[in-house]
């Protein structure tokens, strides 16, 4: 039996406990937020204890933790549950500033924990058997990358203002797919973008619309679309273009309904958000990590894949800022 | 150089003549038609003379006839046409009775000359393109065949009094794409029907909604629908179900665009109505026509394939009337 | 709390006991099944405990039981919960004999308890998706229904010799989304088949290729077709033709990977069989069961939904047969 | 009735007289190409004459030339067809010098001759429906545009050499599309590429696949990603984000069959080439530019255009070079 201690028991945090608690052999022991009443909530429904967080780290019978809490706190716990010997779940980023992130990944290989940090994306089941197939061959060598990342709608700009900007905030998934899909590394990239959808995110330093291409050590290249704003839902696509053909990976719908009347034929729009979209994923991560950790075995998304993720983001926003491709090469 | 005559200047007598036109070695000598102006428009445009029938049948040069005139005529321009040694194409149905279907028939036997019944259905590039796969193996064998075959919408109600009713008029090409498609011929056949969008279309005697199931010598089943009225347009779908998989022939559409919007994910509707969807269809059976008349071969479509969908189509018009399956197996 | 017991612990009994235990509210107290081991071992998986379908009867904390047991023993389990006012969950069918059936539904009504019966796919997220919005006007009147269902292969002769042949066992479902979706009654029905599989379901009297075609009182049509083997997975599909549109409900497929190779592009297979496609179907139709029971209502698939789809399934039977059609409409 | 000459007997040559003689009121007069064999041909097949290009522009019935010429004879034609008075419909690239490009603009301007370029691709019945969906707001303002544009395979190495580069050769279509479908300019260029089909296209000085970044006056971005190899065919896609949606324009299909078997469910390939994708496109453009020669107004491809699709390739070209980001903004 693993006893788990969750930190942060907010929207993450709540998916996150619901899909621990389906995994055979482990247990939700601790739950610890600075919100106790959203802590308390959590624990109530799980049959947990709330504890604080030295509290949690200190019972040697847990032994693993997942962090859930805010972006600001990642580092920080990590480094703490590393001195505690824990295995290590969290969210992405591990944290906005590449120096902190780095250390982080330090401290893990020194002490050889388990620190899977949380790309979900990796765990979705059309991305996950794309990776499969591409992996076996189907369409030979990859040559090009193209990622569609685009959310309904905005978070308020509060959020936005220490959200690190929308390369550390939003793309940080598509680096990180990038990496995962051509099993390859950046020698350079570039980035542009607007803001197209509202004044107040340029006013509060960042953009709403952002392009950006990388090439890989192999000559490789991929360009990456985002955009806050897509009126029809969460558009979460991706195809690559192989020596011997094409896959490519497309939303998913709520349901199969077609529908034809007198003005056309129409679909469901993609499934809205990522909550929804991936749902399975959030399951299949977590049940990865428990796997991991009783079979052994690295974790698909390391501390590693956080950092390299996090380095493509900052030299992203660099690109942007300072309008100039960024050699990586070095 | 063969020279034709058409007879006919209606809508479909000059997309015939349009096609004829564009064969090399073809020429579109006569246009005849009860409505002189239209005859006259034909023949201008595409640098032909109006003559009589008579006329136009006693011209030893002429090798072909294209007959596109009204379904009453039919039968008796065959037979003079075949007395004429003409080769002919003759729209569907040959007539709407089975005894002067047959007659015509065996004239056509006896005076060894071609004659094709105009199911431009089977020269759709879809329709054919699955057919060659079926033949092919692609699913193994056939074993269950479903159409549906619905007009965007009903015909004027005087034009219905005198179609023949809807198994003649509409269910007539189902019945051709059922007997080509599966290759096998009706041991039982099985209608039913409703009127359901025009009470005028039921105080003319006759149903906008049709259901029929056939029994195949070897045990294959055969499910068609049609409807009057389908408000998204022209439907012309079947699938075959095999042993080893399935074939399906969509509809087309106009454009390959795809929308996305707040309320849905859509596409163009199917291309309206049979001008547009059997344009190539209506092509490519003239080129086939003169092909065999310069090349030799058997037409696709015979007048014995006409007369077995007509005698497919009075069992299923009897079987509606008197509410019973039709052995057809004697 | 409420306190169930389940009767019979094998694929589907496991499926719903691990349905019934996420609802909140809700306990697995007993499970019951004539293999003892597998009684014990899903007893085992939940907290549960085998016991006598008797003792599970007399416990008057028990307020609900789950009859997923083998059709044979289905009617008499009802009378018996019944008589021991216990509300009542019962996978389908209510009986191979119509009879049977009826008088349990009569019980039933006389004791005026829950007795809901496990069509589940009426709780199929596409099919309630495109019930709704049939419901709300979007294609206008509904006038045909094409339901398209084949299984991806024929359970063992064994099987099919006790399983009431092919409509009971599988049409039955197809009639009760026939009633459902059209909200309408059948006045006849006519039914055919044949044997193209293996000659063994043949020698066992039964067929594996069915067509069905249903007139209803408000002059509707429907047909249906189904086979035992489609090389291509699980096949379900319908589409409703109404006076302003159609609603077609498509099969679900586990990746939305394409791929595009010099040979085509191409899909994933449909979802494989029952227990995927309707696993959340499956999940749905136990929490509305026990949400019926908490909160009152009447469930959405009754047991009179049972006799009725029974009835179709045994006027179809004889339809094949008999080779006619059967009036339903006195 | 409008004589026209056709300049050069190629390939496109053919599809264009083809095309012009089926136009109302046109005529081909004249044939002139330095293969006179190919001259020939063309000009009996449509009872045309061969003659030098010096009699053809000296035949003072000749309204309109139609140049279709290698590349490096374009600019020379154009000026000498603008010397003689007549209307010009010329192939792309104007010219691989935007010099000589801008020259033959200006000459066009003072002599006031209407001077059509051949970019299809607006002409393809599924990208002007979408252009014409766009400006009519059905997605509210444009944001983004993507370009996908993929050939089956490359050229020889011979013809890459004389080809000006992938972004005059092949690019320059998709730049023409930018524009037209944003109605907007670049402020910005940034482009890279690399070579992984064939090392003897490097070696030619050449790359096989690019990736172009287009920022707009209005702060639109644009991707456009781009191979001269694609397995599965002619790839042709291009998809705008809008401030209320997504158009998407999709590749065409030869047939609409599905084929579902053991293995997977699968559809046609794209169309296979530019031949088959835009022949339509070629037919509709011919037909526009006579019928702006008959009833006034400015041709949609203007010589204008051609000049700015060549600048925007220049461009690209000396930022893949260079490997800097050009600014168009002065």
């Amino acid at each position: 039996m693993i006893d788990v201690a969750v930190f942060g028991a907010g929207r993450i945090g709540k998916i996150h406990a619901g899909n621990l608690v389906m995994q055979p052999g482990v247990r939700l022991k601790y739950v610890s937020d600075v919100n106790v009443q959203a802590a308390q909530e959590l624990a109530s429904k799980h049959g947990a204890q709330v504890v604080s967080i030295d509290a949690a780290l200190e019972d040697s019978s847990v032994g693993a933790v997942l962090i859930a809490s805010s972006t600001d706190t990642h580092a920080d716990l990590i480094l703490r549950a590393v001195a505690a010997g824990k295995a290590i779940f969290c969210e992405k980023p591990v944290d906005l500033t590449l120096e902190r992130a780095k250390a982080c990944a330090q401290a893990v290989a020194d002490a050889k924990v388990t620190c899977m940090i949380g790309f979900q994306r990796r765990f979705d089941p059309t991305f996950e058997a794309l990776k499969t197939r591409l992996a076996a061959g189907e369409i030979g060598d990859p040559e090009m990358l193209i990622v569609t990342s685009r959310d309904p709608g905005a978070p308020p700009v509060s959020y936005l203002k220490s959200s690190g900007g929308i390369f550390k905030d939003m793309l940080i998934h598509d680096f990180d797919i990038f990496r995962w899909i051509l099993d390859d590394e950046a020698v350079s990239i570039s980035a542009t973008g607007s803001c197209l959808s509202d004044p107040a995110i340029a006013e509060a330093g960042d953009i709403d619309s952002a392009v950006v291409t990388i090439r890989t050590r192999r000559g490789r290249l991929c360009q990456i679309n985002t955009s806050r704003r897509a009126a029809y839902g969460y558009d979460q696509r991706f195809e690559v273009l192989g020596s011997q053909g094409m896959l490519q990976a497309g939303n998913h719908k709520p349901t199969e309904v077609v529908s034809s009347t007198a003005h056309n034929v129409s679909q469901d729009l993609p499934e809205h958000f990522f909550l929804e979209r991936y749902r399975a994923a959030y399951a299949r991560e977590i049940a990865h990590f428990f796997d991991v950790l009783v079979n052994g075995g690295t974790a698909r998304t390391t501390i590693d894949d956080g950092v390299k993720a996090l380095a493509l983001a900052e030299a992203a926003t660099l690109s942007w800022r300072e309008n100039r491709t960024i050699d990586l090469s070095k």
